[in-house]
């Protein structure tokens, strides 16, 4: 895995430990998955108004935002980045429109 | 970076000459920003609802796509993964608190 | 009731008996209650958007679909229109920060 | 127009005046347009998350949330509830596929 995201995965995991009056991320972990849902949603809001804004160098800092709070929901679930880029491996197979069926395919909805 | 987000930064930059009517990410760059936004929104969306669920397997598809419709804009503004990493790299030594300060602090709202 | 919301709130009732291959609001008590949130966020994505293009008719039209789709869901739960203007009502009375007080007091997180 | 929402809207003209530091609506005002997007995407999530729940007082707080702070973004671009009551009249004409069709024409995206 790529280094930076091997060592947040290492801090989150290590975080759960931390105090969370003195860790943001422990208070997350602390709030539960209500307040990091929350923290998700805002966070692509903040995405799109930075993208729509074309500001880039806000754009990055709330994409890597919404990221970071994904992480913390994959840690707390206990997954991890690694589950996430293994998955866009599987996929990069694929290609076209067909990757979009496939898609379609497994929503939920 | 990491291979796998070095190779979905090339297909999705190499995606740009390629026929929307084959490609599905070629159709959200010729769609335009709204339509990529609509998606990281939807996909947004699916991942609370994922996690909601409690089904792993679910969450992890979900969090990949949301991940890779960020990807797909950041292409559409001529960033990349690597913007995204060097963000969280830089943030990689600050810690607890502090951390959320320091992001209170650069938010745009 | 307003007129308008008392007629919807009956035309939402009755479209549960409807053809969903030919009633739009019965396709979506059809597919559930995923699919009528999954809307209900794109509809508040569209609002957040035509807020900010600064197209008013475009927005009245966006929020209109927004408290359309809040009634689908409403009806889907056998709630309507009512029991949401008797809620803004109780809160008519209260102001300002105490308002706001008691509202943080009922958050759900 | 209905009784609450008539009143609900002079009331939040009437904050157009109040001092941000002691009634919430003029404190949104103060922050902006951003601030109530924020907002209006903050309830549209709670809205979801309640619905999922299955707690039908709690989703019909946060429904009133949802509207009440679609109100105030009304109010902040000059418009009102009126605007919102008028657009869905003038659907209530239409019906079936055929309104989802006619929807999907004035679409933005």
């Amino acid at each position: 895995m790529n280094t930076i995201l091997k060592k947040l995965t290492e801090t989150l995991e290590a975080r759960k430990k931390d105090d969370p009056t003195k860790s943001y991320t422990a208070s997350l972990y602390r709030d539960g998955l209500e307040a990091i849902l929350k923290k998700v949603n805002e966070e692509a809001f903040e995405t799109i108004i930075a993208a729509r804004q074309g500001d880039n160098k806000e754009l990055i800092h709330e994409v890597a935002d919404l990221w970071f709070h994904t992480l913390v929901l994959m840690a707390h679930k206990n997954l991890s980045a690694e589950d996430i880029l293994n998955e866009l491996a599987k996929r990069e197979g694929t290609s076209g429109i067909e990757e979009k069926e496939n898609r379609s395919k497994s929503k939920i909805i």
